[in-house]
């Protein structure tokens, strides 16, 4: 079944934007008006075969996205298919490119784009769904594609060696049990800033109908209403229903102790992205200062070095892997051996535009490959945007259904990519 | 001699290279082949005036640069030229923009092209270099500049103002020795790894000769060459001459604890750039592995924020600036008085493309309105493409002389941005 390598011959971007910004879906303290977008890619092999990947963004500045990946052409044209690990290492390690990051930012999650299209490319070559395809490589196959540079201090190709044959024990039931079960979701559609307090009740009601095990609410723009919808979602979901808190990145260090202190009655499951995703010392400190409450981040960390050291200071409860800003799968897979090493659960951040879709795969993986544990552990579930993805997720009892098609999920429909297109498609031409 | 506000009408981008790496200058560690290159950005006013700012890169992604502060048009045009602090904010805090960083990478440095244009243009309306600019202006227009989201564990409005209040005791007297004596400087081109050891030596001699006071080697690529070129430096220079290495990142916590053992015997004055410029922990780690040898960082750290830890962690004893990576002259002024508050020298990064040119005016402002010190301070100087810039800098006996032309002297000739547009420039069309 599996198709013999081919070369590359193309790599065409699509600056796609969707206008949520108009209902005020996916608005939180920091960002009121997203217009979800994707600086999408797809990559041609001379056999007609097709890899997609994309870089999430949330409105003005994707055509730049869009821009950085179209430059990272000359990486991928003319090589062979099959050496997904050649071409990352390459672009991560362009002594060029560095400079623009190095490893953050537009540039690497440009990067990231590619390598997830690269890896779509080679799951529908081999005719597995990505988290299936992982999980039938080797150990050994699978750190060739990490880089561990910066990693030493704290994970070593010879730990992430021993993580990964360790997790092959009992990976067959677990991959039966994932089969028949799914993977736990948590929904963020109830708690958006923008909705009042009726739809925040009747979106409470139906999470708990729908079977998910834990909602959260965004925070942090106005103490008084927090204090009012958490008391509300208290009320509908119950005393012991899990309701995470979500800042996105709102507060200094004393402001957040200070104000999820004022919402610690409520008993925050976990407080998310409570300062700058880049202050670990400030997210150590936040950390001590409200326990036992704990802390979550990781959506906008901005690759391994960073989420290393997150671990290392003990800063976080949960660590939040996010599919496409750090360097795509390749770089995933060292942030979920770190995790493993330190004992942390996974419970990524998802949303977006086909953030579900694509993180579903990497969760998966973790599961029957790395952790080997569904413990504390829950993916982000947002019901937007969906019915664009030729794959799109299926969730089911409050769970996320295996995938079982072919590829890593990010393919969208040819239509859905034409109307979208910024901003010369039917969505915007009218505007 | 004030020009009055007038609106700003016009921004133009330029991606501008130099063929450095025909010659191996600028080579290093992690830079085998750098190609100095501008993402170069001409602001102008209604009134026909002009404001001149770039991000500096090494070569390829200089085009995503120069998109990315194309981007950021609609922030500036029509903006009254002198509201620098409101065009400053409404770009940093950009919902959408931030989604893209935050705050780091390429958008981050196409904020800071575009800020320190609008101080250029500032600088000429008001008649006067910037570093002086920046010393007339009031303790409350400076923090008006500044954005202290994520600094108030570290650093408060309150603690900057009193900062700069105490840089007001002294400062005619500061700016009169300026005049008089320059500011010192030290010289990186003896130090790259592309050079033999004839030409090392030749350099290290002439160093000594133009009367400057520190030199700077490249290390991390093969240890028995470091050894051998840091005892020919040594040897040159004699045994108390302040002799500083820079590893560009290259090295993990360990090796760099390992490899600057082996160098100790040469006495580093101080060890920059150790690991990556995101690993405050690594770099704390290394601070204390190597210690009483001191570590020195900045050039690609990311913000104020990555700053503020590296300073609360003890990490680094010398903190180097770049004028061209964090947000312009705004962010710059924040980690000025970071670095003044945790008592730590600013020591800024140069070369590459008109670094020196502009980091010099924050070093002097620094020295006059801020820590009100030169002990232990010294601005990098590398002797490259000074010659394309209307107002180079000016290096006697191993001092930077004050500028005295009004702005920041950021402008290039204009005879120098057309030979090197990439890839239609003369320098280019021939290869």
């Amino acid at each position: 079944m599996i198709v013999p390598a081919t070369r590359i011959v193309g790599l065409t971007t699509h600056d796609i934007r969707f206008p949520t910004s108009r209902d005020l879906d996916g608005s939180d303290a920091m960002n009121p008006d997203p217009d979800y977008s994707a600086a999408y890619v797809v990559i041609t092999t001379e056999d007609g075969r097709q890899g997609h990947g994309f870089a999430f963004t949330i409105g003005r500045g994707n055509d730049v996205q869009t821009a950085a990946i179209g430059a990272l052409e000359q990486y991928v044209i003319g090589q062979d298919a099959e050496d997904v690990a050649g071409i990352y290492h390459a672009m991560i390690n362009d002594s060029q490119l560095r400079w623009l990051g190095p490893e953050k930012g537009v540039m690497h999650m440009a990067i990231s784009a590619v390598a997830n299209a690269l890896w779509d490319l080679k799951a529908k070559r081999y005719g597995k769904p990505l988290w299936l395809l992982l999980a039938e490589m080797t150990p050994e196959q699978l750190v060739e594609m990490i880089d561990f540079r910066y990693l030493s201090d704290a994970l070593t190709r010879d730990e992430a060696l021993e993580l990964l044959r360790k997790g092959e024990q009992g990976k067959a039931e677990r991959i039966a049990d994932l089969r028949a079960n799914g993977y736990p979701a948590y929904t963020t559609s109830p708690g958006w800033l923008g909705y009042d307090d009726d739809k925040l009740r009747r979106l409470c009601k139906e999470a708990l109908d729908q079977g998910f095990t834990q909602i959260k609410l965004k925070v942090g723009a106005d103490l008084q209403d927090d204090i009012r919808r958490f008391a509300t979602a208290r009320e509908v979901c119950g005393p012991d229903f899990p309701i995470a808190i979500d800042a996105n990145q709102r507060w200094d260090v004393d402001s957040a102790i200070e104000w999820v202190g004022a919402l610690a009655p409520y008993h925050p499951h976990w407080v998310e992205e409570p300062t700058s995703p880049d202050d670990v010392l400030g997210h150590a400190a936040i950390a001590r200062g409200i326990s036992p409450i704990r802390v979550a981040t990781g959506e906008h960390v901005q690759n391994r070095i960073v989420f290393k050291q997150l671990l290392q200071a003990g800063a976080i409860s949960f660590l939040q892997i996010d599919s496409a800003r750090v360097g795509g799968v390749n770089e995933n897979l060292a942030i979920l051996l770190l995790a493993a090493k330190f004992g942390i659960p996974v419970c990524p951040h998802a949303g977006g535009v086909g953030l579900c879709e694509l993180v579903q795969h990497l969760a998966m993986f973790d599961y029957v490959g790395v952790s080997g544990s569904l413990d504390g552990r829950v993916i982000e579930y947002v019901d937007h945007l969906h019915e664009h993805f030729v794959d799109p997720v299926v969730i089911k009892g409050g769970r996320y259904l295996a995938p079982s098609l072919p590829g890593f999920s990010a393919e969208m429909h040819p239509e859905s990519i034409a109307a979208h297109v910024f901003p010369g498609g039917e969505v915007w031409r009218d505007q």
